[in-house]
């Protein structure tokens, strides 16, 4: 019966959620699908890294066109195309290439892009051809008209062969779907040698096994940014190819001279090399589908298998498709929004998706799971995940999963406690990736999201032991200049190339290493670690007003531009930003910077002042756009700096750069980001701020208070609870909060707290064209 | 109390075994060590291919110094020392380089050589050096003088260091024992690029996870002989090193730029690479010994650190070292000779090691094991083995493993059925190694070891099944000619280079599987095969009166030179040997080549003929002494000739043939071996010929009687029986046998059958110096 007659009927049961036109909350909303605001292809132009293929949430499987691929050497030199492909696709680009099945989303380096497939119809060309002459290969050329971008669907016409691809998956399995015209010569390449930031010696070794007519198994091995990697497959056709073969491109081979008994290119089913493309022949009737069932593992081709049969069992895409797709409207819909702009939903759950896809379940269906000790365990009552960018990920989107996901966030801090059980340097994370540790960018921030989840009671795994591996991660003395870190309560710039940035980060990780202390009443731990939380004075230097690369022997290095972010002392971000990181104590940062009024000029002056062309081309992974004033969105270290005014006496100008920041860091076209996403971190900004808060400092419980971007927000709690917002008076004008209401009551501070969200309950935000100071009258 | 004064007591029980001086048996010699009479370095020297080192009977760690490798190509042409070099220890070489895990027995093809170890003290070297500089490298000088190689121990003084290093072993674990001089600068090199049969693209990937200061893992994968094969480590030091390193020789890296936060040359625990050597540095006292247990897998580093814990867990290097010399008691004393010459024990004892070496265990002490299909498996309830040289050993090693071995024999042929199971192309082992076939030689010989178990009732594994694999090996069309075979009833010679041997060796392979079809009622298919078992006649040309190549059109080919070996249509022989090559139906072949009196003269004229030197300059890996006349000893398509004799009016001469050659190409010196001692098919060929039998068709019952060149031996049977052989009057003159006995009954006939062995008995040799027809009566 429709809902509407069922309401005049039983007029008593009329306050009933069914029948409720609108209860001030996005309840209403649920029935929406929010899959439709999903727009994966937002960021695949310039400088967003992501890419537009098929996955479910935290999947393992990244199954995605590639455009074009690059080295990191090209004829001798630096080759920057490998920095433009790092997720394999560019908008721009006329040709694909193929569909591979792992990609990082939004990453600033380059890797994965295994197993790349590619349908083709005619002469069989093994060679992928170049974007300049795309006829001599294999590639295809596409345009976009014919290309459909959805969460878990991806599809396009390759005009080349008049085939329509279809991909979608499941956690562990690309499914590909390929509509052939008639033709008695289709090809299906499986090019084992293709691959994101590819050259010669990254490709280790690659296997092939085939089983039968339609199984086919094997492994690749690369050495690329992760050492050390090997990933196994398990590959199913819909119908038996009537032919197969490979080709070695490899240089040399050693000799074995009865292996000639076999014509090894040709219908010889066991395969093993270091450059091979294979391919699989068939006849196609027209419109005739054939279709692929690729699994992938991290641990055997058994185990690929196995996720095979346990995750697709039978032949039906649109079953998979929607499949996965169910699976990110149940996603998604932990955060309802109201938002009279298509473009801001767009951007919301587009934000939403790009947040829920790293870090990526690293385990077969069965629990077991490659190592970094590079033996295969067996998860105890956890999924163990990986692609941990944690310098990135730490600041907003481990804090957003500590409320949306906060199993799996549980579950991602025991994976990195399973990390520092493998590590030979026993260390937690830096930056690890499928069973490696790439030892990228600084700090040791797997601190910050332990101290995080332990802080909001999110732990379910052994929060002493825990503690035990910050510690002992954070005393690594040999670990990029921790020993003098330790020793000086700075690290001289003689002795490290990003000694002011890593003293800022350390100081921070070590405050939430205190946190944890002091939670768990480990006093000698927290005064050790209280302490190192102040080393951020150590490089400021009060005569130039900015943290500065300091000497052993005390005095501050004489050359200094704290505008470039070169040879500065800094990692990604110059003295000017990253003398704001100090997001534990801003109080103190205040205080060294002048006190209220010289810091508030000190941001107003990083919003707006005209940063020369020069210093633009030295951040190379954000557009132009990216940057405002001399603020830097797209690199991370000033994601916190836009709340800081909040412990001022101007939090209003907190409200207005977010609403600034907001719609010119984020829209929903190819070009929408100012720069890579960064397994999510650009996203989850988006997330809070939309939603009016933000975590300046995980390991804290409280959420400094911005200006929400959206008409009202519903979070679905895992413990059962909501927390609505609602938004009165919100417009693009009205970007000023006027007061702040929690359950009916006045909030008269700048944040709430992770406690109250748990709770449950409504914050209600009273929005106006007038700046005030929010009602807020409790500076802490 | 003494025996002898027991016996007095109790005069009695006089015939108690106990008290028994002699029974006409060798039951007295049970007390002495046999042990005492393996030389190892026996066939180290010229071409026998043995290796001086430590492993216990069928042993996965073979730990044996090199004293040179060499790769298949040198300055871009093939190098004969690839080929000189299979074991890796050469006698008359000057230099040790160092002592690695893993060697082939008297194989015809260079590979492993795997986890090459030096102790070395001073300057820290880290290349091996070359022979012509040794002091360039890490390598030493030594002499054979301070050098012991018993069975399970090898010891060698290394001059330039002064360091005494000592072998041993358990099946899975090498144990090494280093005696070093006074020093500050002792080092143990561990070279992963190392290893024989090497070259740069033998080397695949190698890794090493230094887990403590006294624990590294690891593995090394490679790309030679076995295509895709990984070997897997760990390594337990007694003491701590103080410090370790490594360096990698691998002429290009991709960029990881984070890495360079750590000097990865330098204690840096985590080494991935394609060519690595590793060092670890210790300080010594005088005479300080420093152990290492370095324990192999072939599935995990886990693995193999539980294996290292299962076999041996404690430190003590005599204890080891004995424990393994008593398995060879155990193994050797399952056939305990009489003989008045050391020289005879010698030659019989180390036969018996060489027997008992190979097939290798290929499993963990858990029982899990890499399969052909590189998935790991679990051996249910069997032994898994590898290192199967079929085409050798099927003829004599695996027959002599039925009456002494047969557990393990059972096993090894379930090990054939797994890798059956596993194999893409659906065949059984033609040379399987290391999870891997490498398809060397002819023919399919697996299914003469299955053939030969099952007629002799050794069968704990599924009879049908078996047959079905052989059948469905057979029926391989694509593999190696045998579609044609099928089609045309011989392989014309345009289609195979090996067009004759094959056509024989298939021939008397089918004729095995028509013996197991015999065996279990399956008609149909013992009709086809005992067809195909005549093929053949079918490359016979009477003209000729040899086999030799034939058309496709069924003309034989014109161009034939019966001596020579080289694109003649066999595979190491001539068609002189070859044609002898029908071991399941010498009377048919007498037939053929003439009736009793031409075949006598054809034998004779093939042990007297003088053969052209240009014709030596062919066989490559035999030397001179290893051919009497155009008899080729040292390959072992004539290893049941000299036993044809028995099927004609002469069976005497069979009796001469075999005492001529007995002492020719045995002896008990580093020269001693005629030709390659392939995997023990050599050795059992002696051990056979020795007790005075021998199996001429593998897959019958019978063993051929020749003539002892013992006094007395007694075969310890596993199912509790013992079999006694007893020579009387034997001597390097009286080679005839004047008459035969079995438990007092004259044997009419030139065979004995398995079932008379497997009964227990006694077996008396009457020997005379004059020729007859030792009473054989019956021609059969």
């Amino acid at each position: 019966m429709p809902a509407e007659k069922y309401c005049q009927m039983k007029k008593i049961f009329v306050l009933l959620p069914l029948c409720l036109p609108f209860l001030g909350s996005a309840q209403q909303k649920t029935a929406e699908s929010l899959v439709q605001y999903v727009k994966p292809i937002v960021g695949t132009q310039r400088m967003g890294h992501t890419y537009p293929g098929a996955t479910v949430p935290f999947g393992m499987v990244q199954l995605s066109p590639e455009t074009d691929t690059a080295g990191y050497v090209k004829d001798g030199k630096y080759n920057p195309d490998v920095y433009k492909y790092c997720a394999g696709y560019q908008y721009d680009d006329q040709t694909i290439v193929g569909f591979s099945h792992t990609h990082f989303s939004g990453t600033g380096h380059s890797d994965l892009g295994d197993f790349l497939m590619m349908p083709t119809v005619g002469k069989l060309l093994l060679n992928p051809g170049t974007a300049g002459k795309p006829h001599s290969g294999y590639r295809s050329a596409f345009s976009h008209q014919n290309e459909v971008a959805e969460a878990n669907y991806y599809k396009v016409k390759l005009d080349d062969y008049n085939i329509t691809a279809e991909l979608t998956t499941s956690a562990r399995v690309g499914f590909h779907q390929y509509t052939f015209p008639k033709t008695d010569r289709a090809h299906i390449i499986l090019d084992l040698m293709a691959g994101i930031y590819n050259y010669e010696d990254k490709n280790v070794w690659t296997y092939m096994r085939v089983v039968n007519d339609t199984l086919v198994t094997g492994y690749r091995q690369t050495s690329g940014w992760a050492k050390n990697r090997t990933l196994y497959f398990a590959m199913r056709f819909s119908k038996p190819f009537t032919n197969y073969g490979n080709a070695d491109y490899s240089k040399k081979e050693v000799y074995r001279g009865f292996w000639k008994k076999f014509n090894q290119g040709d219908n010889f089913p066991e395969v093993a090399g270091r450059q091979i493309r294979a391919y699989f022949d068939f006849s196609a009737s027209e419109g005739e589908k054939i279709k692929i069932k690729f699994a992938l593992s991290p641990v055997s081709m058994d185990g690929a298998l196995k996720n095979m049969q346990a995750e697709v069992p039978g032949w039906d895409f649109d079953q998979v498709k929607a499949a996965g797709q169910q699976l990110w409207e149940k996603e998604l819909g932990k955060i309802t929004i109201r938002s009279k702009s298509t473009d801001d939903k767009q951007n919301f759950y587009t934000s939403m998706y790009h947040t829920l896809i790293n870090p990526t379940v690293y385990m077969d269906a069965d629990g077991s799971y490659r190592g970094l000790d590079q033996n295969n365990h067996q998860a105890g009552g956890f999924t163990n995940y990986t692609t941990f960018s944690l310098w990135d990920t730490h600041r907003a989107l481990h804090p957003l999963f500590n409320i949306i996901e906060p199993e799996k966030n549980a579950d991602m801090v025991k994976s990195m406690l399973a990390h520092y059980d493998q590590s030979p340097e026993h260390m937690l994370p830096v930056w690890s990736n499928s069973a490696n540790e790439n030892w990228c960018m600084s700090g040791y921030h797997s601190v910050s999201v332990i101290a995080d989840a332990i802080i909001k009671g999110n732990v379910s795994f052994d929060a002493n032991k825990a503690l035990d591996a910050c510690v002992t991660t954070a005393r690594r003395r040999s670990y990029e200049g921790i020993g003098f870190y330790m020793d000086m309560g700075y690290i001289p710039d003689e002795k490290n190339g990003n000694s002011v940035s890593s003293t800022l980060e350390y100081a921070y990780d070590d405050w939430c290493i205190a946190q944890i202390a002091k939670k768990l009443n480990r006093n000698d731990i927290y005064q050790e670690f209280i302490k190192r939380s102040q080393n951020f004075n150590n490089v400021f230097d009060a005569k130039a007003g900015f943290m500065r690369p300091k000497l052993a022997d005390g005095t501050f290095r004489k050359q200094f531009d704290p505008l470039s972010t070169i040879n500065e002392g800094f990692i990604e971000g110059n003295a000017w930003n990253y003398t704001l990181y100090v997001p534990h104590d801003p109080a103190k940062l205040i205080q060294l910077l002048g006190g209220d009024k010289r810091f508030i000029v000190y941001l107003d002056s990083l919003f707006t002042m005209n940063l020369p062309d020069k210093y633009f081309a030295e951040t190379e992974d954000i557009t132009r756009d990216g940057i405002i004033g001399n603020y830097v969105h797209g690199n991370e270290p000033s994601h916190h700096v836009a709340y800081l005014y909040n412990w001022t006496s101007q939090p209003w100008k907190t409200q207005q750069r977010v609403r600034m920041i907001l719609p010119r860091m984020y829209k929903p076209t190819p070009d929408g980001l100012g720069g890579n996403d960064d397994t999510g971190q650009m996203s989850a900004w988006y997330i809070f701020s939309a939603m009016g808060f933000y975590p300046v400092a995980p390991g804290s419980d409280r959420y400094a208070i911005g200006s929400p971007a959206v008409d009202g927000a519903l979070i679905q709690l895992e413990n059962g609870k909501t927390f609505s917002i609602d938004v009165k008076n919100q417009s693009d004008k009205n970007v000023y909060v006027q007061k702040v209401t929690l359950n009916g009551k006045a909030v008269n501070r700048s944040y709430i707290t992770h406690a109250e969200i748990m709770s449950g309950g409504s914050l209600v935000f009273y929005m106006s064209k007038t700046p005030s100071n929010s009602g807020f009258t409790v500076v802490d």
